[in-house]
């Protein structure tokens, strides 16, 4: 179920055993919950408030190469997540994406759309900004939101 | 089920009869399918071989909006969609975007991301280009591959 050469493997399962994964480079992944089919993570630039990721546990690089069982799973574990974002920060919109394009392993990136949203008719990825880093204390708050709703 | 505000409402509803939809301001919307819970479409910008959007029946703007049978089954539909367009073209990976930025009625963006894409790392929204417009036989042959594969 793992591949060799696949970043998002060692991380998963790194993630499964720990809330808090510090990279080779001393990054730090915040796990926001271990769910059926999926781990959900904070992103690490909260420009957009709440941004989290879905990785299958399952190694897997589309949708359809899944069973019906395991991909219906992981669907619902991302929208358990979408909900909870949208519960805890009421954003005007949420953005589903799932991609692969850097890193072919099952993520979908949940990028809450609020108010104050400098380019709300755009996707994010034409709005170049400074990434958003939050301190210890502000990413266990984040985390903390996103949990209470998750149910 | 439908907003009077939503642009995409009515066009759900023509597609519901047509194959083909002729727009206002003259542009003309092709039906690939009609299925349980959505109506996929041939993008018209199809410089991304095969990209489709597989637009919702019921207008709603969230996934988590819905109830869970419906959501399962919009998803189970964009699937059958993505599977298709992959068994058509065979691209090297497929990008899944419900984003309602614009419009916000649910509707999913299937990019494949073929061998010959100029920035296969990156979102297609950051690659700027001329749109690929194709006569009515080419749109005819490229929906008519996909459907082979819808199953």
């Amino acid at each position: 179920m793992t591949d060799p050469s696949c970043p998002f493997c060692p991380l998963v399962a790194a993630l499964e055993h720990a809330d808090t994964v510090r990279g080779p480079s001393g990054s730090v992944t915040r796990r926001i919950a271990l769910l059926p089919t999926s781990v959900a993570i904070l992103g690490t630039d909260q420009y957009y408030r709440g941004y989290s990721i879905v990785i299958a546990r399952r190694h897997a690089t589309e949708l359809y190469h899944l069973s019906e069982a395991e991909s219906t799973g992981y669907f619902h574990d991302m929208l358990r997540v979408a909900r909870a974002i949208d519960r805890a920060f009421k954003p005007r919109k949420m953005n589903y994406e799932l991609l692969g394009n850097t890193v072919a392993h099952l993520h979908w990136h949940l990028f809450p759309r609020h108010a104050d949203d400098p380019t709300p008719t755009r996707p994010t990825w034409e709005h170049a900004h400074e990434p958003r880093l939050l301190s210890d204390a502000e990413c266990d708050e984040t985390i903390e939101a996103i949990r209470r709703h998750l149910g």
